[in-house]
């Protein structure tokens, strides 16, 4: 398939949770100018989007809005379960332990990996934490899908490193550094300097 | 100015960081393809991303990394201090307020608000909790360059309305919803849900 850019995978996202809500309010066909406008885009775009993966739609008669959910579910890979693993019991990781949101999009959190002593053994936010030093082992056994790494910058690179090794081909990165992956490894990092950075930005450019 | 694109910004925010190291690390010149090579883009789309904001560097030569260091954290609005105020003192408030990335780019978190009564009036973090009823008075004191927003979904959009009442240009939102706001304020939303599936996306539609 051809490379889809990240930000046209942020936009289906942002289209299926539009379809949804539509749906929830009973709605059962939409157009591309609904879905762009709600999406802060133009139908242009969103008939680009949704072309990468095949034909949607009746020319004049819209999306069908439960079958176009379907289908965005399905290219989005949430038709299935994801095991996911946090490693790094701290703030982070317990703010994503606890959030709603997974769950309802199939992600299933099993478990939390930290070095300190007084976490290991314990729940944080209902998640049991284990001892970093079984990844190796556990992680042959549970064999996670995603891991979402919120340890400190200083020993992230390290840990990657070791998870990558296990055979994890996706990580999801808090840690404030920009970390190395053989190709076959999709790392994405949110990195909450630069999104503050990005607004610093727009205040400092805005037309006055 | 030329409208920038969000993934534009985001670059320049990590060939700073990529200066900086290499500055630790002294070195004073650099090519657009070493920058490109840290940042897993072409040199190309570096010299391009340069070109919005000016002329930088001397052919042949590459760029001198203070020089580009300090261009480009004026680009990104560095050189002052920003007024941050986070308004949810839950657990992403509280993994914010002791983010250490933010300090050093002169993001100075002020306060948090909450409206439960067991955290107001205490601290979190270090950071001193308020009444959420009072963001409309303080607001008009501390003028607040950029508002956290970390609460939940189903309050977000009206606490989003009170807070651009009182003339917040930029927010960054972690509440999972999309959010309406005038066209003259910015509003970024960091999705936990979303970085997920663009990961599970990726992990469906891999090359096997």
């Amino acid at each position: 398939m051809k490379r889809i850019a990240d930000s046209t995978v942020r936009r289906l996202s942002a289209y299926l949770r539009f379809l949804e809500d539509f749906d929830e309010r009973g709605l059962t066909t939409i157009s591309s100018e609904e879905l762009a406008q709600r999406g802060g885009t133009t139908s242009a775009q969103v008939r680009k989007d949704l072309s990468f993966f095949g034909s949607f739609g009746k020319r004049g008669l819209g999306y069908s809005v439960p079958e176009l959910s379907r289908q965005l579910s399905d290219i989005l890979g949430l038709g299935r379960e994801w095991r996911v693993v946090i490693v790094g019991a701290g703030k982070i990781g317990a703010a994503l332990a606890q959030y709603r949101g997974f769950r309802q999009r199939g992600f299933v959190v099993l478990r939390a990996y930290d070095n300190n002593p007084d976490k290991i053994g314990k729940t944080v936010e209902g998640m049991a934490v284990s001892d970093i030093s079984q990844i190796e082992r556990d992680f042959a056994r549970d064999q996670p899908d995603i891991v979402v790494l919120a340890v400190p910058g200083e020993a992230a690179q390290r840990i990657l490193d070791r998870i990558v090794k296990t055979g994890v081909k996706a990580v999801l990165n808090f840690a404030p550094t920009q970390l190395q992956a053989p190709s076959d490894v999709t790392v994405k990092t949110v990195n909450m300097a630069m999104e503050l950075e990005s607004l610093s930005f727009a205040l400092t450019n805005r037309d006055s």
